[in-house]
């Protein structure tokens, strides 16, 4: 539901993987270009019209996310994600076992369905915020298709993944339209400032250029997290002003040193390792168990490159496997210990 | 004076315009490594040891400038310059004719004369601040010097440079510095934030993985600016929460969408016009003519590709000669009446 830049990338990825992706928009031009550009087989006009597909992705505008969620849960649709990039408030609203919600971190320069492309996720985080109604299979179900897409998904609450994002994606985007429109008010007065503006500056008001319309949605949907951070932000940003006015070298110089090695640590893709480890985790058939050790993973900077519930024939026992990197499954395996799990490793060659 | 990235990037640059170039540094590593590297053609120990040179260009660190200078100007050499990025200290601190301040805005991911690249200044603008008691035959040759390693010189007051830089490199670095501060803060309870942040975040605190060294010193120089803007981007944050807040989402709006087509009109690197006019200004041979004419060009935005000083043999009179881009010649024309100038206008063919 929705074939823009997000919903018609993962038609586009999905398509490569041998899925086939009926593609619903309200605007017909879209869904014509959806077509045309590939990254869907058919059209449908409403999700109803879908039938029962196995996965349904919601990838309207934040403001339209959980009517559109709700549309959708009321057709025999299997599993039900969406892609909107604030979560808790769609997370409270919907209560539904098949609803597994979610928020792929990528984007482009480009907009629409004309920017859509099938690699979009490649090597990309894909959070996932399953809630206490979440069926472990639904979440399973969103998170091997992730993995199948190039993405890695991570698995977090949806109030924890507000406060994250509202930090390094919208303060940021915040910050760098504010930076834009200081230097352009200076502007006004000498145009030469403009040629004085080097890369660095570039840089960072280079999402000032995105396309606003999102924002007041985002802004509106995630206003405590964003506030918040503002403030934490004005906060810092008078502290440095003091070492600034009190020429305090040795305190600039120790804030500089932290943050260049912070920016230095910054993970880049993380790429699949060359050893992966079986973890497998013996579980009661209970609701939110792969949640529980998903998130533990997060939390423990453990990537999940693949998992699997296999369910007992006999009881409500079953086994959630997940494949990590060699070098972190020690790390992983302790965790569960401390959460009452009695997991098994097992290297694969 | 100095042959880490900038002077060992202006020394390959002259002497791929022929020039022959002599390094001075106090790091007899740094001298051995810039003759290694190609950028210089002899090293010796002090600006005393280069004799009467035909151009001194001063980049040692900030902090240092204005002591070096002094010592540069005790030597014979023709013209000095530096490459300081505060302007103001240096500009008060020396009166000589032959001074004439310099900023080339150009910079590199790499350090030290290791990075050094003669092509570093190619489409790079280079403010030139000259004083009241520097001289238009001083400004001219540096003017050409730019010019002849691809840079587009302009010429504004020191103390209007101080500002600009404040606003489009100081406190952007600071707040890139402070941005992944807070995140790297959060990032120790969850690790998992980092793996959040995307192209957005990355492409806002890239300036804060460069080495902090220099800052303190740049920070004590142009405290006042910097101390101004940061009021000025706190101040405008707190505007940004209060809508944010209140949800006032047509106000956000505005707000992104100004920003963004400020964000749009950033102009590019000026690529040399296909029509060009040469614009002649009579003058009287009195100092600070060409300070006036470049400083005037710089606040219309017309460039000058290059220019020129005639002296009339007979009496204190001469022609500046300007190149700039036909479709501003106008603009230019406009102005240097509007100051008293009685200027003719040739289009090159």
């Amino acid at each position: 539901m929705g074939v823009g830049l997000i919903g018609g990338s993962i038609g586009g990825a999905l398509r490569r993987c041998g899925w086939e992706v009926i593609g619903v928009d309200l605007d017909p031009a879209r869904t014509r270009r959806a077509r045309e550009r590939g990254v869907v087989d058919t059209v449908v006009a409403t999700p109803a019209d879908a039938g029962s597909v196995d996965l349904a992705v919601v990838a309207t505008p934040v403001g339209h996310l959980v009517d559109t969620v709700r549309a959708v849960l009321d057709t025999p649709a299997a599993v039900v994600t969406d892609a909107g990039s604030v979560k808790a408030p769609v997370a409270r609203a919907i209560a539904d076992p098949r609803f597994v919600p979610g928020h792929p971190m990528a984007g482009s320069e480009q907009e629409g369905v004309d920017g859509a492309d099938p690699d979009l996720f490649d090597g990309a985080t894909w959070v996932l915020t399953p809630t206490e109604t979440t069926d472990d299979d639904a979440l399973a179900r969103v998170q091997s298709v992730v993995s199948a897409v190039g993405a890695q998904a991570v698995v977090t609450p949806p109030e924890r993944h507000d406060a994250l994002v509202a930090l390094v994606s919208h303060v940021p985007h915040l910050v760098a339209a504010t930076l834009m429109q200081l230097a352009d008010r200076r502007a006004a007065e000498h145009r030469v400032l403009l040629r004085l503006a080097a890369g660095g500056f570039r840089d960072m008001t280079r999402i000032a250029a995105g396309h606003p319309a999102i924002w007041p949605d985002i802004c509106a949907e995630n206003r405590d997290a964003i506030v918040a951070v503002l403030d934490e932000l004005t906060g810092e940003l008078d502290r440095v002003r003091g070492l600034v006015a009190d020429s305090d070298r040795e305190a600039l110089l120790a804030r500089l040193e932290s943050a260049r090695r912070a920016r230095r640590n910054l993970p880049t893709t993380a790429l699949r390792p060359d050893a992966l480890t079986e973890v497998r985790v013996p579980v009661r058939d209970r609701k939110g168990e792969l949640a529980a050790i998903a998130s533990l993973a997060a939390d423990l900077d453990v990537n999940i490159y693949d998992l699997e519930i296999a369910h007992s024939a006999e009881g409500p026992r079953g086994v959630v496997i997940v494949l990590v990197d060699t070098a972190l499954a020690e790390r992983l395996h302790g965790g569960l210990l401390a959460l009452g799990y009695r997991p098994s490793l097992r290297p694969l060659t």
